[in-house]
């Protein structure tokens, strides 16, 4: 089903042959980002084959029209697009009047690496000109990690065996398209553009919204290890555009190495009057400090950053190649530094899906920023959604509610909802439990409760009105239930009941009410502050989430002793996913809709990820009645179904299952097994990863305030290793099958609990 | 909340002042049309204001990209839309340089008319021009019921007190566009241009699927009562467009008329190459006969279709008028003269919705045709269906049904489904049963039995089989169950269990079993190709039908004794209709989506529905029962909602609830209820007020073979008369409250029950 073309390599990611085919979906593979900006592994010279483009700006985002085909009331009006921006890796050549263009010419050899470990990209190539002559390149690009505005190419070319003049042309370019446009419209206006010799700055401005960008480059060429060469470049600019052209004689054999800087400045983070002078500045200093200084910072920094977050699988390659990928690319999509950002389902790697945020932040990167970037990190994630509150809750009353009651929307860019699918935009709320869970696992994991003071209850009050609201009391069952939602399966939609989100509501209504009950102990000016803010009448509205809370239905069926995906579920005929045809799989791209929707089959973990959510309220064989029943019926047709399914098989000592499940989740996108790399990665399903070798095949969890390790690893594995954030600790563990090895680098005493035994650290 | 600016005339429809705000509905309302052709009431002149152009040829149309917001697997390629075709009506006046043009001149005096007895449009006006001096004009316009490809206009002009020269520029012109295109294009091409002296034929070709369509026109232009003036006009023309341009020196008040003729021939009817010459040869025919015969032909033709099918009603004009409007535009739309042709939505008044043909033909429709126009063009709607059954498969095996099941479309011109909302297209499949029902209710009417073996059967074979597959078992319930359906109650998506959906679905398992029990008894020869035909293995399949319909989930209250939409309902929170608040209604205006599907609320008839299609079935208590609970929570926000409750409020005596919901239904559009009128009538729930008065308060029904009749009339009605066709007879009915009067006009001996009281006539 999966497509294995690249070289493993415990770091680095490997393509050794050209394969146009392949080009797109390497593309994405090869991306590289520092957190506030990302570029695909598009080529800096051009390219006439199949390609998506991509540059984009963390915040920077364009509000398409609204596409549908039947207006539902309550639909947005736009849809937030990731906005591909300024294409500043753009440096054209040509041999002898020879454009080079690998869709054009003969490509005689080609490589491409993404270095992991040190932070860049790297790629070489060998093309045939007219006359069997040869041209050669070794191109390295990265985006720093340290400065966030800069990006640096260094391009080295050689004509093999012969002399001819060359025409190189870098230059800028803001006139980029969005493939993803609703109705087939160019997002950027110019505003200005500068150019003189081997500089240029320009700006642009998005056409709704008002974002500005400046971007900057400056560029000297070398030839071997002597002094830049004086140049006299034709300078030129048309709306949105500007260039250098100059014209080199090219020496036979002679290395010469074009040096391009790029500053990319953006109104989201500075003042818009000063944008030009700040790219300009910026790129200028960069030029100054060249390209070997940047490049060592490049490789500190990463080498840092590895030092904390890196995860050692010993005794498999190919897992190790597969997690490190992915903590690379969630990495490079999310350093924590501005609140404001968030983690994009496809990150800096491509426009899919549109917005920023989904619950995937909450209910699958959190753990992993958590452990490996810290609590400021981890705080900033939550602090996001304190921000958006007054947004959802106008969500809210867009769909009827009052009082304060929040919605918070199933994506988003700034806050407001931004998706127009009825079963998922009006009915896929559960979302809202995943942002009040998160609240508590970060309180729980780093024992931060001011936090809730200072942010989360007003956010679990919001929720919990919501919640009070939503459910309804019905009379023929006495209970309150709650109708017409989309649970975490998106291959049921519009049911009644279903488990995880009542659970998880129920559970919204409580943990509300005990938050309120710990502020009022530990804070009561903050208390007195949050429910004049909220007009909170506490007597009243706490007695109705209590009623509530203790009168939820849940469907459960007594006979197989499982709990129901929700009511009616057992109405279906009962197949295993195991009897699918082959080539009726993956079943959304051959079944028609209601035949999904009427069949059991599972897309991701519903039931289960209230197990995996509030495994200490079951039993293991509660947990284990439930997956037995529930996997069977999985197709796993999403990115984030695979690891709550390692996590869970890894703890019931399934071992087979939780090792077949992990490398769907590790190498999803590097062995491409849903077909779709080409149009980005899967970034947040990258932190479904960490957590499948961290919480999976070792066993962590917290719990009573203390750090538990129940290690239990694939045969094949050695050991793993990795380093882990907790309270005011940061701890090295070293888990084997039959032993383990945890030290303290820094921080506080710290008790932790291996196989039950505790080790005071 | 409705909105009335039309006189009350029996025979009229009248608007006796200028206000352009109302103008787009008025073009609706005055429609005309001839079964095969229609226009919308739009300006002879030019005219620059909110207007909706709208000429339409039946059988003709395009086939629209789709568009989506999310697609879904199974979703049709395209939306087949009412195409917006030739304008044949535009004359262009200019007075003294000066355009006439309603938009842009004060209106003195404005009138408009529409004739339903003689089937003409009427308008006159008076407009000032510079300088105080006023123009005047009266326009008659038909499209004819003889000759179906002619439209003809008489455009009566003065100038009052002065003279001028006027230009005048009849035209032909096929650059139109339709308001609802998905993509902003044009849909037709042209492909020639022909002008001449006095006369033009152009043609134009669809851009997709190739209909081709000439249009003609001839015109003279008189002074008084006089001889044609000799005419020299310029000639001119360009791509899709051609006119005569000619100016006069018109005198001071005299009435000088411009007779325009028009010929439209399509492929739908005739050859593509002789287009052109046979719309020249009809245009130029129609100018010989002249506008007098013409309009001759066309009072007499409705003179005789009203004999047939006009239903008075003594003591409430309003009520009159309204049934009269309803009739006269139903006659437009669908004479039966071609099986290919439908119903659509809007008839040939608007283009929305699309499509020609919703299950609101054999749902509503049916009865009116079968009674007023007769079993020919009944059986013509009936083998409409027959012909689509190959496509029926074809679309069932889209959605994953196999072994010949057929699914018939919910939208469609030529069988194949247009429509692009999941909870729609893939789920409201219980159209599929209305297409049975009206074979059944079709034998049950005309006694022909000979239809079945002719062609119901095979529809009936492919429904049962659809059924079959479509329901499951359940081992929860030990029941078949029919799970992800949407009702007639547009207001529930994908529920389990509609107990409409079911009930009817059972019953075709049954009623399929039946017919081909018959056919082997009457016709074994029939039923011996039909079953090679379809493959049929009868022992294996009938005994399954057996199996299935003998064992539906059908969900009901003991308690309340009532039937359940569907399971669950009862979990909702009850609310009536009647305390929503004003300003909230109707909720699909004011309500998200998900807010609308959770509530409790009713678009239109579901349960009551399936009480309405098989009355027989259940006892007058059961009715009460359930139209007690059902009808205070609908809101009646679909046209096809009122009439089914005015036939059942009638039959349990409630005569308040059915005279309220009778005007609801019969002036629907006349005081636009639903402030949607300007966008086109709603012709199919035109038939809903036929039914209303013939089956609501005359009490009309068929019982073993018979027709019966219990008239209760509102308070105010003296009396009601009608004709009907049943069987082989033509019937002349007039009821009163306190006595009745039928005679039969023509056909076989026939027995007629009124209150319980035999009639042999």
């Amino acid at each position: 089903m999966h497509n294995k073309y690249l070289l493993t390599d415990e770091w680095k990611i490997i393509e050794d042959r050209w394969n146009p085919k392949l080009h797109q979906g390497s593309e994405s593979l090869f991306s590289i980002g520092n957190g506030f900006m990302g570029q695909r592994a598009n080529f800096e010279e051009d390219y006439s084959g199949q390609s998506l483009q991509g540059s984009y700006i963390g915040g920077v985002y364009y509000p398409d029209k609204t596409r549908v085909g039947w207006w539902k009331n309550g639909y947005p009006e736009y849809f937030a697009k990731v906005l591909n921006s300024v294409n500043w890796i753009g440096i054209r050549f040509r041999v002898d009047g020879q454009e080079i263009d690998l869709a054009q010419l003969k490509v005689l050899n080609f490589r491409r690496e993404l270095n992991m470990k040190e932070g860049y990209l790297f790629r070489s190539f060998s093309v045939e000109l007219a006359e069997g002559k040869v041209f050669s390149a070794e191109v390295m690009r990265f985006i720093s990690m340290k400065r966030k505005e800069i990006g640096a190419i260094r391009y080295n070319f050689k004509l093999e065996g012969f002399s001819a003049p060359v025409e190189i042309v870098p230059y800028l370019d803001f006139d980029v398209e969005n493939h993803d446009s609703n109705y087939d419209e160019k997002f950027w206006e110019g505003i200005e553009e500068n150019v003189a010799t081997q500089k240029a700055v320009i700006k642009a401005r998005t056409k709704k919204l008002d974002f500005e960008v400046a971007a900057a480059m400056r560029y000297e060429l070398y030839q071997g290890s002597g002094e830049p060469l004086p140049l006299y470049p034709k300078e030129s600019s048309r709306d949105k555009y500007a260039e250098n052209a100059f014209t080199i004689q090219a020496k036979a054999d002679s290395t010469y190495s074009l040096y391009k800087y790029a500053a990319i400045c953006s109104s989201f983070h500075d003042p818009k009057e000063s944008l030009v002078q700040r790219a300009d500045e910026l790129a200028s200093q960069a030029r100054r400090d060249g390209f070997k200084v940047l490049l060592e910072e490049q490789i500190n920094d990463w080498k840092a950053r590895w030092e904390q977050s890196d995860i050692i699988i010993e005794g498999d390659n190919e897992a190790q190649q597969g997690i490190r990928f992915n903590i690379f690319q969630l990495t490079q999509t999310y350093t924590g530094e501005d609140a404001r950002l968030n983690i994009g389902p496809k990150g800096f790697t491509g426009e899919k899906y549109g917005g920023s945020t989904y619950w995937d932040t909450e209910a699958y990167c959190l753990p992993f920023y958590m452990a490996s970037a810290g609590k400021d990190v981890a705080r900033n994630l939550l602090i996001y959604r304190y921000n958006h509150l007054q947004k959802a809750i106008e969500n809210a009353a867009k769909l009827g509610f009052t009082n304060g009651a929040a919605l918070y929307p199933m994506v988003t860019m700034n806050g407001e909802e931004c998706h127009n699918e009825w079963e998922i935009t009006f009915e896929e709320i559960h979302r809202n439990g995943a942002i009040a869970y998160a609240i508590f696992n970060y309180v729980r994991y780093f024992g931060d409760e001011a936090y809730l003071a200072e942010y989360g209850l007003e956010v679990l009050m919001g929720i919990a009105r919501f919640w009070a609201q939503r459910f309804n009391w019905s009379e023929s069952k006495q209970q309150y239930v709650m109708l017409g939602v989309t649970g975490p399966n998106e291959y049921e939609n519009n049911v009644n009941n279903n488990w995880y989100t009542n659970y998880l509501a129920k559970w919204c209504l409580e943990y509300a009410a005990d938050c309120h009950k710990l502020v009022a102990q530990q804070s009561p000016a903050d208390l007195k502050r949050i429910e004049a803010k909220a007009q909170f009448k506490a007597e009243e509205e706490l007695a109705l989430w209590k009623k509530i809370s203790s009168a939820v239905y849940l469907p459960v069926d007594e006979n197989l002793g499982i709990v129901l995906q929700q009511e009616g579920y057992l109405d279906k005929e009962q197949r295993m996913a195991d009897d699918l045809p082959n080539e009726e799989r993956p079943i959304n791209q051959h079944w028609s809709w209601d035949r999904i929707l009427r069949s059991c089959f599972i897309k991701q973990a519903d039931v289960l990820q209230g197990f995996y959510f509030f495994e200490d309220h079951f039993s293991s064989e509660e947990l284990k009645r439930n997956f037995e029943f529930y996997e069977p019926r999985t197709v796993h047709e999403s990115s984030l179904s695979p690891c709550v399914h390692v996590v869970q098989a890894a703890s019931l000592g399934m071992m087979d299952k939780a090792y077949e499940m992990y490398l769907r989740t590790s190498r999803l996108d590097l062995d491409d097994y849903n077909r779709e790399v080409h149009e980005g990665l899967h970034i947040t399903s990258m932190a479904g990863t960490w957590m499948s070798v961290v919480e999976g095949f070792g066993g962590m969890r917290v719990r009573d305030g203390r750090l538990h390790f129940n290690p239990r690893l694939p045969e094949h594995w050695q050991g793993i290793a990795f380093k882990i954030n907790f309270r005011n600790s940061v701890l090295k563990v070293h888990l084997h099958a039959d032993k383990h090895q945890i030290e303290k680098i820094s921080g506080d005493p710290v008790e932790v609990i291996v196989h039950g035994e505790t080790i005071s650290l």
